[in-house]
C-alpha cells in the first residue's frame, strides 16, 4: 500500500486530536493509503520533539517553511492559531501539498479567498476541520434530510453555548488563551463557534442570504499574557444573529462562553413539514427525531441511540448500545479525506466550502456593527 | 338528570383527592348523573364540618353507620384508613350502597374475601381506586398492548420507590402516620405501594403465578404517636420480588421508603418481542415508547407527549401540549364508574380485581417470611 | 365571608380554563372571599346556557354592555377575542368592575394605553391572564432570582414553539380560528405566543430597550371561514427576534406554529455569572437549575421536581412527588388576585404591567417591517 | 523507558478493544513502560496475520503454548472466549507471565479458584477485564462513596438489558456466538452480563451475603453452527434475583438479552441515607447525583457531565464538554495496571476480586436451580 507523508504544524489541543486520528484511523478503516507521521513542526523545538516522541512523529521541524519544502511531505495539516492560516496554507498549496487545515478557514472572507484561489490552482486536495459533520449522529442527519424525510423547511436554529471566560480575571493572549486575542483569533465566538454551527447548517439547510447580528464583550479589558498589560477586549463574547436561508427558511444562531451550566453545548434542530430534528454536543451519540407521519396516539420525539451497525461509520467501531465519542469525529475526516484522494473526488468541507462558512462570519460581525440586514457574499 | 348522592367516610388526603373529582368531574365529562355531595362522614365532628364547608357536602356525620343507614345516600366512597375497610365496605353493600373504596382493598386477602363475597350478594357496584389505571399515559399502554403492538412479553418491571421516611425521628401511627402503624396498615410498602404496581400489572400483562419476594424495615422502632411510646416498627420498610406471570414473563417489582431522591417514583417498563413501554409517575403525561418494526436507522424510545384529543380522556381537558395532573385520574375514575353504573356493567378494578391484588400481596409477604417462592392464590 | 360575584364575557377554551379556576380556587386555597359565578355572556344565547348549565352560572347574558350595567357583578372576566379587549375593558372600568382579561391585553400597545388609562381613572382591581407566571416551577425561577442566585445576568433566551397550522387547508376567522384572522387576534404568534414570553421575561429580568426582528407568513393565503373566500394570511406565523435588556443581558426570542413536534413548547433559559436556570412547558412541574458554586466533581444541572410543600403554591395541593398541570396556574392567579383586592393591593401583571409587553410586541413588529433595531416605548 | 511485551490470545471483538488500549495510552497517560505489540495468537494463521498487521503485532503464533514458552514476551492478554481462560491462565502463571484476561475470569468459582492459586504462588500481576470500573463517571461514583456522601446505604438495583437474541432463528456457536453456547460460555447473561454489574457492586458496596434468582431460557432450542443440528440451548436468556449485602442494604438485579429497545443498557442505581447515585452505559459520560443535604427548593437530581478535568481519568483526554467513549475505559486500565506493575502493587480487579465475582454467579445459577435463598461462598 502506497504510503502518504503527514508534516502537521502545531501541537496544541488539535495537534493531538488531529494526531490521534491518524494514528488510530488505519486500525478501524481500510484506507487506501498507509499514513506516516512524518514531521511536527512548531517554534519551541524541546516541546516539538516531546510532542514528536508521544506520537510517534519521525522527525521535527521548527519553520514551516522548511516543513513545507520538504520532499518527503505529502499532505500537511495545520494545526497553527488563525492568523497564520492563510500564509501556510497558500505556501503549502504553492508546494504541492495536500492541506488539511483547522477552522475556521481564515480570519476574514477575505484570506479565505486567497486560500481557496491557491488550492484550485494547484489542484491539490483540501479540507478544513469542521468536524462534527461527522459525528455519526450529525451524518445520520445530513441523510435523512437528503432522504427528503423533513419535506419543506421553515426553521433552522443553532447555538453553542460555552462558560469558560465568565471569570474577568482570566487574561487573554498566549497559549491555549490566543482565542481570547482578536489579532490572533480574528473574532470571538464568531469564528471559534459560531463558525461551526454555520458549517453545518450551510451543509444541511443550503446557503443563508442574509443575517441580522448583535455582538457583545461582557468582560472589555484584560490582562494580556504576552504584554503583561490590561488591554482592551477585541473579541466578540457572545454573537447572537436572526438568518434567512435561499430555500426560505428562517433561522436563529447564538454563541456565547458566558452560558453557565454549558460547556460546549452546540445543538441545532430543524423543523421541517413533515419531520424535526435535534442534536446536540453533551450527548453527541444520540439524535432526536420526530416524524409527523407516525401514527398518531404513538407519535413522540425518538430518541436515537445513534451505535447501530446500519448508523454512519458506526459498522467500524464496536457493537450497539457502546458509543463513540468526539475524537471519532477528526478519525473520520482522515478516512473520507484519504478515500477522497485515492479517488480523485473533493470532500467536503473544502476551502471553497468553507470559504462560504467565512463570508457568513464576515456578513455577521459586519451587521452587529450596522445593526442592519447584510447579504452574505455569494460564493462563485 | 337523576342525581346521584354521595356519601364519603373519611376527610384526609384521599378525601381531598375524591372530593375533588366529584366536583370537577361534571365540569368535563358528560355524566349519566348529577353528582351531589350529601353527606361526609368522620369522628371529629369540628373537622367533618370544616371539610363539608370547603368541598359543599350538605351534611355531617360522625358515625359511619348512621351514613350507611341515610336511604339519601346512593354511593359510599370509603377514605378511612385500611383497618376499617372491610367492616365498612360489607356494611354498605348490605345497606344496598354503591362503593368506591380507597385502596389496598383490604389488609388482606381474607378480609378481601368477604368484601367481595358482599357487593356481590349485594349486587352492588363497587370499585377500588386504583387511581394509575386512568392517567392518561398509562391508559395509552393498555391501548397499546391490547392492540397486540407488544407481541409476546418477556419481561416486567415495577417500582414504587420514596424516601419520605429515612429520618428515624419520624414517629408511627396517628392522623397522617398510620401508614407506618402495622396495626392499621396491615403493612408497608407492599400495601401501600406495591399494591398499586400489582394492580397495574395484573390490568397490562394478567395474572401473577408465584413470587419469590424479601422484605426489611431499616428502622427497628420509632415512637408511637397514640403511646407515646417507643415501639417495634412492624411494617416492611422496602420490598422487592420476583414474579412469573401466567404468559411466561418474568418481572421484577420493588418498593420502599428509603430511595433518597425519589419522592413518588411509580415506575414500570414491559418489554415485548416486538416493542416496549415505559412510564413513570413523576413526568406522569409522558409514556416511552419503542417499537423494533420502525425503519433501523431511526428507531429510537419515542417519548410521547400524552396530551392530544386522540389520547385517551385528553379530548375533555384542555388542547395539545398542556398537561393535566395526578388529581386528574380520580375524575376520570369518577366518570368511568357513574358510565358503568348507567350502563349496568362492572368498572375496573372492581372489588374483586383488587382481590386479585390482594392475594399477589399476601403471597410476597409469606414468601418474605419463607425465604421461598410462594404461589398466589386464584381467582375464582 | 364576603362573596365576590364573577360575569364572564365569552365561553371558549379560555372561558373553560377560567371557570374551572374560579370553581376550585377555593377548595384549595383560603380566599378573602367566596366566588359566585353570577353570570356568563355570550353572543349566541344556547350555547351561553349550556355553558352556565355546566359551570354553574346563575344567569346568562347575550350583551356585554347589559353585564356590565349589572349591579350584582363585581368583577369582569374578559375572555372574548382581543378586537374587544379595549371596548369591554373600558366600559368595566366605568362601571367600577374589577377586570381579569385575557391575554394580550389589546392589539396594540394604542389600545393598551386607553384600557391602562381608564383602570387606572376608575382605581378598579385588574389583571392580565399572564398564567405561565404561576406556574410553580415558574415562580419559584422568579424567587431564585430575586435571591441574587444567579449574579449578573448575561443570557435570556424564550421560545413558544407549536405546529398545528402547518397544514394549508386549515381555513382562518370564526369560532376556534380567529388567532388566524388579523382583523380579530392583531397579530399572530407575536401577540398570541411571544407575549407570553415577553411578560415572564419582563418579570424575571427587567425592561428590554429595544429589539431588532423578523417575521414570516409561510401560508400566505386561507380560505377565510365567515367570507367562505379564499383570503390573504395578515398575521406573522414565525417571529424572531434579538433583544437588549436594560441589565445589559442579550436575548433571543423566538415562536412559530410550524416547528414539527412541538405543541405548546414555550421554553426560557437564563444564564446569570453564578447561577443558570431553564424551564418548559411540556414538564411545566420541573426547574432545571445549575449553580456553579456547587463542589466542582458534583456540579450539574439540577432537575428540580417542583412538586414540594416549601415550593410556591405546592402546599396546597397534594404530596411531594405528585404533579399538579397547566390549568392549576389560572387558579393560582385567582388566589392572588382576590387577595390583593382583600389587602388594597395592585397584584402583577396588572393592565400597566401587561401594556409593557404590548410596547415590546410593537417594537418587535415595527422591527419586522424595517429591518432595523427599534426602541421599546417606555412604561411612564 | 524499559519495553513491556505484550502477547495477545484472541483476535475478536476484545482483541480489537484491547489492542486498541495498547495502542492508545501511551499517546495520552505518562506510562512506566513503553508497550510493545509483540505477538498475536489465534489458531487460525491467516487470520492472525491479518490482525497482526492491521494493529502492528510484530509476529503471531497459532498455538498458544508456543506463546507462553516466549521468553520476550511480558504480558499475555487473554481474549479467548471462556471455556479456555483457566488453562491458559495457569499456564501463563507457571510461565510467570503478567496476565490481563478477559472477563469472567472462569466458567466457575472452582475453575477461578485454581486460576488465583496460580496467579498467587506464581506471583505475578494479574487483573481481570471489567472494564466498567474506568468508564469515568462509574470511577466518580466510588470516589463518592468513599468520600462519604452517601451515607448509610439502603439500596443498589443494577440491570444489563439487551435484546440482541430474540430473533429464534439466530444460530448459537461459533465465531461471534459461542455466547450463546453454554459448553463454551459456562452460562448466558449470567456470566456474561450480570458479572460486569456483580463486578461494580462488590467495588462500590461491598460483599454480597446470599442471593435469589430466577432464570429462564425463553428460546429453547437453536441451530448450532458448528454441528449443524438443532440443539437444545443450555444458556440463560433471562436472570434476575435478589440479594443482600454484608453492609445491611437490599438489592435487585436483572440481565436479559430480551428487552427491545436496550441494546446494552447497563445501570445502576445505589440509594443511601443523605445521597444517591444512578449511572447508565447508554450515556456513560453523565453520572446522576442527588444530594439530599442541597437547600430544599433547588434540590433535584444533578445531571453531572464527567467532562472535566478534574473527573478521573478526564484531565488526559481534551476539554471539559467533549465526551469520551466504551473504548476509554480500556485505555485507563492498561494505564492503571502498568502504574501498578511498576509500584508492584495489584491494582483491582485482580483475579481474586474477579473469583469473588464468580462466587456471586455460582450462587445466582444454583439458587435458580434450587428456588432458595443461596449463601455467596465467602473469599478467604
Amino acid at each position: 500500500m502506497k504510503t502518504l507523508n503527514v508534516g502537521m504544524i502545531g501541537y496544541g489541543f488539535m495537534g493531538r486530536a488531529h494526531s490521534n486520528a491518524f494514528r488510530k484511523v488505519g486500525h478501524f478503516f481500510d484506507l487506501p493509503y498507509q499514513i506516516v507521521l512524518k514531521a511536527v513542526c512548531a517554534r519551541n523545538e524541546e516541546k516539538a520533539r516531546a510532542f514528536a516522541a508521544r506520537w510517534g512523529y519521525e522527525s521535527v521541524e521548527t519553520d514551516w517553511k522548511k516543513l513545507l519544502a520538504r520532499e518527503d511531505i505529502d499532505l500537511v495539516d495545520i494545526c497553527a492559531p488563525n492568523d497564520v492560516h492563510a500564509e501556510i496554507a497558500i505556501a503549502a498549496a504553492r508546494a504541492g501539498k495536500m492541506i488539511m487545515c483547522e477552522k475556521p478557514l481564515a480570519r476574514t472572507g477575505a484570506e479565505g479567498e486567497k486560500m481557496v484561489r491557491a488550492v484550485e490552482k494547484a489542484g491539490v486536495p483540501n479540507t478544513v476541520w469542521y468536524n462534527y459533520r461527522r459525528i455519526p449522529a450529525v451524518t445520520l442527519a445530513k441523510q435523512l434530510i437528503d432522504e427528503g424525510r423533513l419535506g419543506r423547511i421553515f426553521h433552522y436554529r443553532a447555538k453553542f453555548l460555552q462558560d469558560w471566560t465568565i471569570n474577568p480575571d482570566l487574561p487573554q493572549g498566549g497559549t491555549g488563551l490566543w482565542r481570547l486575542d482578536v489579532k490572533v483569533a480574528g473574532s470571538g465566538v464568531t469564528g471559534d463557534l459560531l463558525a461551526h454551527c454555520i458549517d453545518t447548517a450551510l451543509w444541511l439547510n443550503g446557503s443563508v442570504d442574509r443575517v441580522n447580528a448583535m455582538t457583545e464583550t461582557f468582560v472589555k479589558e484584560r490582562k494580556h499574557v504576552l504584554s503583561g498589560k490590561v488591554e482592551k477586549v477585541g473579541i466578540d463574547d457572545a454573537c447572537a444573529f436572526l438568518a434567512r436561508f435561499s430555500n426560505g427558511s428562517l433561522a436563529t444562531f447564538e454563541s456565547t462562553r458566558y452560558a453557565r451550566g454549558h460547556k460546549a453545548l452546540y445543538t441545532f434542530e430543524i423543523n421541517g413539514e413533515h419531520a424535526s430534528i435535534a442534536w446536540d454536543l453533551h450527548d453527541l451519540h444520540r439524535l432526536q427525531y420526530f416524524d409527523h407521519r407516525d401514527q398518531g396516539t404513538t407519535r413522540g420525539w425518538r430518541s436515537i441511540h445513534v451505535t447501530d451497525g446500519e448508523h454512519p461509520y458506526m459498522a467500524k467501531w464496536w457493537v450497539p448500545g457502546l458509543a463513540i465519542g468526539y475524537e471519532h469525529s477528526f478519525v473520520h475526516q482522515v478516512a473520507d479525506f484519504l478515500q477522497g484522494v485515492a479517488e480523485g473526488k473533493p470532500v467536503g468541507p473544502t476551502f471553497k466550502d468553507a470559504l462560504e462558512t467565512q463570508y457568513v462570519c464576515d456578513a455577521v460581525l459586519k451587521s452587529a456593527q450596522t445593526g442592519k440586514w447584510e447579504k452574505v457574499k455569494k460564493i462563485r
